[in-house]
Formats: C-alpha cells, sequence, structure tokens
C-alpha cells in the first residue's frame, strides 16, 4: 500500500515496498527557549538554518511544528510552510494540535501534505478530517482516545479499527491515505514496550498493510546513548513493517542505521543507493586527504 | 526455551528472554594464511591474542575452529581447546566439519559444550549427535541437506522439523538444545534474502520456540560498510526472535547495536547494563581527560 505525499516538485512515496521516509524532525519549537522567543518576536530566521540541516543529512519529508504558547499559531504556521518551501523542495508534514493553525497550513502549501495528526476522538476526526479530504492529503492517525494511551496492542488495534472504519466511510479518505503511528513508548516506563510496540506495527500491516510512523526518540526517552538506541530501535521497527518515523536527520547514526535496514528488507534494491553513498564518501575522504596533503 | 552452555566456570543461558548472545567468532584460521602457516607449524601463540580481543570485545562464548587442510585437524583443536580454556572462563562453541575432531574437542572441553554443526543430512546426524548425547552438549542444526540450501522458509521449516525429529526421538537429544542456524545468505545474491531470513527466524521461535543463531557477516558478503550494515541486521533478526550469532566481537558497532537491541526488547531490564556501561566510558573518558590535563 503506497502513500503518495508531494511537494510542488517532489513525490515521496511510503509504502512496504520502499526505502524507509525520513521525516526531518527539528522545525519545531518544543523545548527550544530561543527558538520560542523568536518565533513569538516573528523571527523565523531559525527555520532555514534548521531546513537545510534536515535536508543536509538525508530527510525525505520536512514535520513542520509552531507550536509556540502564546502565539498566534495558525498566522505562524502559514509563514513557516510558505518559507520551507521557498527554501526547499522537500515535501511537508504539517504538524499541530490546533486546527485553524492546520487549515491555514493546507491552504498555504503547495503539494500533497501529510497531516499530523488525529486520534481516534470523535471531535477530532470531525475536525480535521474533512481537511483532510478538502485539501487531498494524507493523514497521521494516533491510536488513543479521551481515557487513555492504551498499553496492550490489542487496545491499539481496537482504535485503529475505529479510526479507519470512521475516515473512510464517513469522511471518504482513502485507505492509503491513513498513517498510522501506534505510539513508540519510552523503555523506562515499562521494559515490554518495545515488544508490544513492534508487535502493534506487524499486526497493522498484517491486517491493513497500513503505513506506520513514530517520533523515533520517544523509545529512548531518559536513557543514555539515545542515538545509539534510537539506532537499533529504528531497523528493529522497519523488520517489524514501519515505513517511517519522524526523527531528527542530523543523527549519523540513526540515518545510517535506517539505509542499512533498506539494504537488509531489499527496498535498495541490490544496495545500488548503499553502494553510491560509500563510493561518494570514499571520494570525499580522498579529496579532503589530497587538499590537505597540498 | 533456555539453552545451556557452560564452561568449568561459567554458565551462558540462551533464551528469547535473555541477553542476545554474542558468539566470538575469530578463533579460526579460515582465510586467514598467516595464522594457518602457524596452525600448521604447530604454533598455537596467535590463539591467545584473538581470544583476548573476543574477550575484550563483549564476547559470551568463543567459537574455536582449527579447520586448516593438511593437518591433524582433531589433535590441533584439542590442543586449541584446552590452551583456550587455560587462558579465558567463557564457554566453548566447538566447531569442525570433521567428526574425529568434535569428539577429540568434547573430550578435551571441561564444562556443556555448544558443537557446530550438524545438518539435515542422516549420516551427519548420526555420526554427530550420539557424541553430543554423550558428552551432554548442546548442537547448532544447518537446515539444509545434501541437494541444497532451499531459498524458501517453509523448505527451510521442513528440514528443522525433520532434524527435531530426528534429534529428539532417535538420539535422544532435548529440544532446548537444539540451536537452529536457519542460513543468512548474502544480500548480494538476492535482494529478499533478508526478509526470507527473519521469517524463518520467526516461524522457529512461534512453532518451536527454539534458540537461533546465524553468521553474522553471511549477510553483508561482498558489500561496502558491513559493520554498518550488520549492526542494522541483527537488531532486525533479534525483533524477529534471533537469540545469538556468531560474530567478531571486535567491532564496536556491532556489539553496541546488540546491547541497545537488549535495552529495546526488555532483556536487559530497565537498561541496567546499558546505563552502568555507559557510566563507565564516561568514567574513563574523564580519567583519560584526567590524565592528560595532568
Amino acid at each position: 500500500m503506497h502513500t503518495v505525499i508531494r511537494s510542488a516538485s517532489q513525490e515521496v512515496v511510503l509504502g512496504h515496498d520502499q526505502k524507509f521516509c525520513i521525516i526531518g524532525e527539528r522545525i519545531n519549537p518544543t523545548g527550544r527557549r530561543i527558538f520560542q522567543e523568536q518565533l513569538r518576536a516573528g523571527d523565523l530566521s531559525a527555520i532555514e538554518r534548521d531546513v537545510a540541516a534536515q535536508v543536509a543529512g538525508g530527510a525525505m519529508v520536512l514535520d513542520v511544528n509552531m507550536g509556540v504558547p502564546l502565539t498566534d499559531e495558525a498566522d505562524l504556521l502559514g509563514r513557516a510552510i510558505r518559507l520551507v518551501q521557498s527554501t526547499c523542495d522537500l515535501p511537508i508534514c504539517i504538524d499541530s494540535s490546533v486546527v485553524e493553525a492546520l487549515e491555514v497550513g493546507l491552504q498555504a502549501y503547495e503539494g500533497r501534505a501529510l497531516v499530523n495528526s488525529i486520534t481516534a476522538e470523535d471531535d477530532r476526526m470531525a475536525a480535521i478530517l474533512p481537511l483532510v479530504k478538502k485539501y487531498d492529503a494524507a493523514v497521521i492517525a494516533l491510536p488513543n482516545d479521551h481515557d487513555e494511551i492504551p498499553m496492550e496492542p490489542e487496545k491499539r488495534i481496537e482504535l485503529v479499527e475505529k479510526i479507519v472504519r470512521v475516515a473512510t466511510t464517513e469522511y471518504g479518505i482513502a485507505l492509503e491515505d491513513i498513517v498510522i503511528d501506534p505510539l513508540a513508548m519510552p523503555i523506562g516506563a515499562d521494559p515490554q514496550v518495545g515488544r508490544s510496540f513492534f508487535n502493534t506495527v506487524s499486526m497493522i500491516r498484517e491486517r491493513w498493510g497500513l503505513n506506520t510512523t513514530c517520533g523515533a526518540g520517544n523509545n529512548s526517552f531518559g536513557m543514555p546513548g539515545r542515538d545509539d538506541l534510537g539506532a537499533s530501535f529504528l531497523p528493529m521497527a522497519i523488520a517489524s513493517g514501519l515505513t517511517s518515523a519522524i526523527m531528527d536527520a542530523r543523527s549519523p547514526r540513526m540515518v545510517r542505521a535506517v539505509k542499512a535496514a533498506d539494504v537488509v528488507m531489499g527496498n535498495d534494491e541490490w544496495g545500488m543507493a548503499w553502494i553510491s553513498e560509500h563510493r561518494a564518501a570514499q571520494a570525499a575522504e580522498k579529496a579532503a586527504q589530497e587538499a590537505a596533503s597540498a
């Protein structure tokens, strides 16, 4: 099953037979005090630097979130999306918990966006899915409702079932345009969360063939050596059927782990991309050595 | 299901709820011309260095193979096993295609060995399984027969079925003492070998709960960046149910990937080992800095 998203000039396809989709996560002020102050003052200049770093690291889609308390998030998100589109060609994942901001973002976007996100809550679906339909976007859906984030894979699957039913039958969203985020939880909360996450991903794949995503860092929250943990977590999730992740593309360790997983899964056929990256790195190293000894 | 192997003083347990078992692979002359010449001349001194490097890297069991053409392999293997036991406390995986060598190795070994390996061929089982039983060892079994190494998971499962039936009913081997090596093949041969390997591992786990192993490097044979490929392949295999691998413990990238996978699987509970290794590394770094600035 293929989820197609597009910028004005580029198309990215999520699928179990496709290269893993790295959704660059850094264009987000959460937990970044200075960036928040700049945005509050209407200064969006830091975004260009963040975009450049994610693109250089290997991002294939950019998640853009402008959730700053006490600002007009809708206005900020619209401006940020126009800015990102003016500086790079990658498709955008429009990320907000504010419905109005999502709509302004969708209006500002040229292409086929990924909307982040809905839950299994009726009011969220009622507010956001008509926008997803109107602007012909794809949507990330989280299997949690008002009461809880269920820990058992079976309960999450029940909520995915509800999301799929409501989105396809009540709002006319195509099945392939629903991307499930099965909620990766911190290992520090419960040693079984990893297995539970992989089981959920694999059940979603078997039952619907849906594409999936997650916040790559959630699993290692609070642990030391997070890049190394992510560099094992992601290949494990990919083997279970995960097809994309919202992650910081500035981590060479995690990006390389994902590219290697593409080779192992047969989605980088014959390792063509892997081998050409290896050759490019060798050539760059040789050039640097020659420059140093010149 | 737990496979227990022992040296005179240490016990190692393979299991789906256990830390992944790193079987150090370097004590093997295959492809090492100088080492072969030394062994042919009766000089075993290189073994001590190889043992030390595998132990330092994190090996939990040592694979010992003395397959040098035109030598008395049985005599060499017996001597090597006595030497390894005199220099380190880890359990040994006795590795030979020569039945007489396996027997001399088992005679020389103090503890509960892992024997590497049998196939589904009747004559191999008839020659080796009585030794496994007599010396109370565990055994690695490869699902191939005279004709072929089958590519389809289903065919390999049929051969595992045969091995399990013959070993348990005809030779009285306990089910938990059979460790299956489902034959990891090079990606370069066929882009689907990774998926096929993971499916086989997962079917073996579901059907019998058996422990599994593989040569960690086989998958990346002929590709550049083999350590990075192995560092993704192993976590993917672990998520599918692999419980050990014969691998070069001198690769920090692969060893770290495996330790991270233990955390993610919940087999390094609460990340206790991970966190303490991180602290030890920090303390070592601090000590090195202080020494440098003193």
